[in-house]
């Protein structure tokens, strides 16, 4: 299963990095487009019905200011929607409240400011259902993580 | 010339009236529809098509939350769209930034939260360009308005 | 697959109901309780180990305040965790921020402030890839709504 | 016809420079002057009356602060005035919120913080009624940009 | 010495009373009048102009929303201008910016959201200079304050 | 040893009662007053260093608005001082922002905003050191707390 | 008549500078002292009484984050007390909340963010009643004011 | 008696440092470790557990973001805990409060953002109880500020 990336702005790509790392560290393949809710509303509309032939499992979407993007998506498919609020002005709490406020009907899956490392590790959490691979893949991850706190941690450290 | 207005759901129906009121104020026929630019996005473009084939001058759309409304219909259509954040939760803020922040290339002409009545006002303005009739009516609103200050305060009040 | 709903407070009850309505509305089995991640961390522990065992595919947790809840569990297993920020003051604001500003490693897929609709379809989607009946049973709820929609607007509104 | 840029402050310059952009793009000749709305309240009123005579058909205002400008530029004119906040200080939410919230009577169209490319459109959009031109310039603008995003997404992207 | 209290709204009226109520126990005479800064701009100045005329010692000025009103008349005068933020939205912090953020150069002597009391208070010490009466009615208002606070105080509380 | 509880106003007992009960429930006594850090600074010093004298070990102080009692009591006495942000106007943001934000070298212990059962606990844990009795029955609170969850949670909730 | 400068700590000199600079322009006198509300309480006592003694007119404070300082300084005299936010952290918005939002009885004049300038213009205000000299040099400083915007204005400008 | 610091990420490691050198300055031992309420949940309470073991008088605990570590810790223990929060983004915002806002039962000790000052203070605070050395030493380290103070001010000082 696919996991579709859509940038708001070129203007997001570094913020947006992370999701397509944590995919290839899960061994799952992404593609990445930047299109704009506002701008190219028909081009997104296409975009995301070819992903839905295309059988992507998730989709994440990264956009700042007004941040339409992910809930636009998530209003033209089934394929559920992961929205990574960018701070392009006041800190990225316009972009927040623009994408995890949704109305009743049409959710969408928010994670922190910025945070796209996270919007990665939740498409893996989308697709896992029933793949075992991939929950003893995502439990490696984890007790990797926690070992790497562990070593540095063994005698306490000094400030 | 007619406006359209478009409101998010039926709940917004009274924080809306006075738009409605002031167009009727200043003779300007208009119609109101209910469409969410999540859950009805392709109702929403049609209706918006339709407004641009019978030459609408202006859109008044009012919506709460993570109100996508105004901006989805400016990218939708070059009729002036006006945006009216409304309070459903976190006192409008949410609304506010929703709509107002639009990214560049796509303006949503934004009033304060539940202020129907600006939008009103606004789509009058937005009609009136070489408009002597409207012009005229407007300065007569104008100083109708100062006129029902004035007879208030001509002795200064008591508090 | 089973959708576990665990609760921050007993007076959270009425604002996570919509979360149980949904998941009934879709045949999705679920249960629910009342656990504090700082007032009872130890049977919260076990409660998420027994969701594990038992396979359930998502756990849906609202709190307010400081709401720690939804994080905490994610902590504690790799099943998909689904956080509804309650206003209990604030407006929400400080829910929101406790459960969406979660750091890299550990998701949340965080919904609107008091929106258990919104989890309750997005714990729909963690359950559907693959599954077939349910991807249609989501097309039919979304064109459902819309359906609702056009009707009351065949005509246009009054305001 | 003609649009007045007014700046309530020389520092404004580099944020307000878009709009004449914008403008120049259109091909609509425009003026730009500093005049703070507290500092030279006469010749404010002055200019403004002035451009009233001289027949303009849209005035931008940018401030940042408590950002009376645009208010009260309307207050002086039916002339249609569009603000844009401008980051002085608190991220632009003090000049947000001093344009925005203008009272029933007296609207202002507000657009994004330092966003006047947006002010500039939305000018565009106030003297467009029945000019075929403007309509037809305008369709061309939005079609331009999504042009650009769409050559530069043909194949996708890399992250 | 007489004090202008300004209201920009009749329903600001409950909210400024008490400030009629201070100049009253400190046997100063006061006059209130209506006037927006918007709505009634030509109005506005013509009184202002008037308590320069009169001699006026100081105006407290309160409004709600976008509140202009103080700093437009700051503008139009050098008595010095007590602005009174009113909670009509977003708990008076729109009214709050709109009055505390003026640019340098035209101050507004700001007190707390809806504190019209501290207005009355403040506009006692702009008159105060050299007039001994006041100084020691003024050091009078407080020993009575505290002397409340000490009787209700002598043993201590139950809660 | 006791524990001082000082309010800023007699608005605010309802608010403060809490952090008496837990005292209470701890067997530790205490006394309460209502001193303003404004109006009463002189009796407030007194009442502070009365305290002293007495071998006080804990003063919790709550207040609402610019809410300055507590960390004024901390700039007067190294008796650990917790303060309660009371709720007055905006959410309590004020009060909470006043009390937290303390400079260096003068801290205040701060809890929730209207959090005063915390405040009654914390007060409990500045008294705790070395008192095993105060130790053991602070477990038995937790203990008796997760109780009443479990109860309640034998079985799983409806909704 | 002299006006006392105070600041919190000695890193607020730069923002308090232009204080200083505006009581030179208008040859008022002044002092500057850094106390600090929490660490230094008897010794701005001490101070507070002696310019009290010395028949200060008006007082000016400037502090940052829980900006206690001009509120307690107003507890402690009759003088008139001019607070400036400083912004130390949350872009001031501690501090100005911490200042402008005391108590009913005690009133704190209050600034925009690091705006001395306009605490010292303020300043010449309180000290302006009856002196027929002040009021005409702050005439000339607005008309300078004026001037020197009508200069860069005469023929509209470029952007 | 120790004092334990634990910082939720390696980044954490110099706003926290101010906590360790007033714990040095007072003669009061600490040990600290890197350990995060989400990424290693089970190191957390292994090593709360031990701390409670070896009669740890008090725990500091700085995080960022939703900066649960501290209400964690203080679910794990009765020891005392003073959470610091860490501006990672929103200027702190998310991060205090996420801490301060605990439910009812659970208190947390919290300082201003970025403070660890004020928490090494208020541990010391926490141990002192019965303790006359520290009690002098608290004190002194109160004077030796004043003193400071004192003497930059004999004079006055200059803007």
């Amino acid at each position: 299963m696919k996991v579709g990336i859509i940038l708001g702005s070129a203007s997001d790509r570094d913020a947006m990095k992370a999701a397509g790392t944590v995919l290839d560290d899960f061994g799952i393949s992404w593609t990445a487009h930047i299109l704009s809710a506002h701008r190219t509303p028909e081009l997104l509309k296409e975009k995301v019905e070819q992903m839905e032939t295309e059988g992507y499992g998730c989709i994440i979407a990264g956009a700042g200011l007004a941040a339409h993007l992910p809930g636009v998506i998530a209003s033209l498919t089934t394929i559920p929607v992961i929205g990574v609020p960018l701070n392009a002005a006041l800190d990225g709490m316009d972009s927040l409240l623009s994408i995890v406020q949704m109305p009743k009907g049409i959710p969408v899956a928010t994670v922190g400011i910025n945070n796209s490392t996270n919007a990665g590790l939740l498409a893996v959490q989308f697709l896992i259902s029933g793949n075992k691979q991939l929950i003893s893949q995502l439990e490696k991850y984890r007790s990797d993580m926690k070992e790497k706190f562990a070593e540095q941690n063994r005698e306490g450290i000094k400030l």
